[in-house]
């Protein structure tokens, strides 16, 4: 840790992350660094940090270096692996067209969910396909204090609940995970969503996040809410033959989810990158120990 | 907003701030800049903002030019304007060091709290003089739940209530502020600290901050309970002679708080920078619009 580490801190729907470019796999990030770095007060502060490598440099990333130069080795605030984090990967894509790496249109980054494409736009948008959802069948209720709703059970890699109410204070303070019936529905916990219409095809929501409380923004989430929302409205892809495309407000900004008829299921959205700089090396290698 | 703009990000016991040096003034910083700055998600993060500023270059400090080089211009994360900042100043004068203006002895900060003598130790800690306490007369009473405890009302230039508990747990979540009585005590409400024994002159709080929640160190907080623990412990230096140090351990930290015969009170304790760079001046001049 001697020599100076570079970052940039930047965001998607007020998603954040700390960025370390790093492309040839160089900088050693241990745990204890990357949450010492995600750390809100006594670090720099992000949900998360994009260590942004070239595939070809990374043990997990090697194979797929033909078909995407760079690797987004996502790491959580606590410092564990991630597979994948949709704002994560617009916001990766956003610093390599900042750097020059890439310029607008269709680039490939390879993560450890696989090769996602990203599509840069002119107007500043970053778009990712997320996959497909999948839709366990069973009817499901959440609750927050006395009330509860009926929930639609949407899978995106990660579990959600998505319950339409009357207004979003419906869903309380959301400091604790909303209960869920039955057990059975989600034997890991759940994302639960609460969703009102706030017009045609535009839908706002609230999300309290599994492990993490209410969070200003959940790519996943609002995916599975589009999709909830489609069902609800007889607009699912697969039957009407059309793509469905939703405009859903996050308490961070407002993400665009569309799903074709293949289920394929796209998010477009801002990027933002708010500053850059170089971490005191000093700093960090004093709290790795 | 056209060129680039330099930050520093760091903290004194997790009290963190974004340092904005700025030698002549000539930054304009308006409250929505600052918010924005200080934004944990969609900015850089910080319970406040620093902005360096020589005092001959701002109106507000220039009658203080001949006794102290540098003003303190501290902004709370809301982007109003605050007085003084105990953990700040430490941090304010670790930025001073850092960048060569001043060296390790006694320096003199301009505040609009007035000229703070402050001191950069060669073993890293800063010390910051931080006044004189007033103890109000009259019972003070502090309830969590069904619980209350006898509080010592100790005002810092803002309002404390210091409570002795047998377990930092039994604050609760301190979510929301701690009820008192007589209601007359706090007519602008207070800050509430919760303290137990840790050892000899040794003592650990958490604390509930007057609009912000449960924070990670309260400066002010740090020397109240001193202030009451001496008074409990029959160590008041005014009526013994002898200076008394408490060792206060925070949530984010450990400050060590004396109080002299004469009643001024010195906080010492580490102020740490963590990452230096540049804001991204289009995305601040977008923001603040």
């Amino acid at each position: 840790m001697s020599t100076r580490i570079a970052f940039l801190k930047g965001h998607g729907t007020e998603n954040d992350f700390v960025i370390v470019p790093d492309p040839e796999n160089a900088i050693d990030l241990p745990p204890a660094a990357v949450a010492a770095l995600c750390d809100r007060r006594a670090g720099i502060g992000g949900d998360g940090l994009l260590h942004v490598v070239r595939s070809a440099a990374h043990p997990e990333a090697k194979e797929l270096a033909a078909e995407a130069e760079w690797f987004m080795d996502y790491r959580n605030s606590d410092g564990s692996i991630a597979e994948m984090c949709g704002n994560g990967v617009r916001v990766f894509a956003r610093y390599l067209q900042r750097a020059g790496h890439v310029a607008e249109g269709d680039i490939a980054v390879a993560t450890r969910g696989g090769v996602k494409t990203v599509h840069l736009a002119k107007d500043g948008d970053v778009t990712v396909g997320m996959g497909r959802a999948r839709l366990p069948e069973g009817d499901v209720t959440v609750s927050v204090g006395e009330r509860s709703w009926p929930a639609r059970n949407v899978n995106m890699g990660n579990p959600h609940a998505v319950a339409f109410v009357d207004d979003l204070a419906d869903a309380g303070d959301l400091l604790s995970p909303p209960p869920f019936s039955p057990a059975t529905a989600y034997p890991d916990g759940v994302n639960v969503e609460f969703v009102i219409d706030r017009g045609p095809r535009h839908v706002a929501m609230r999300v309290h996040e599994r492990g993490s409380g209410e969070t200003r923004s959940c790519g996943t989430g609002a995916c599975a809410v589009a999709v909830a929302t489609a069902r609800r409205d007889g607009a699912e892809p697969a039957v009407t033959g059309t793509p469905a495309t939703y405009t859903v407000d996050v308490p961070g900004g407002r993400l665009v989810i569309t799903e074709r008829p293949d289920g394929e299921i796209e998010m477009t959205g801002p990027a933002v990158i708010v500053a850059e700089g170089e971490i005191d090396a000093e700093w960090l290698a004093g709290v790795v120990g």
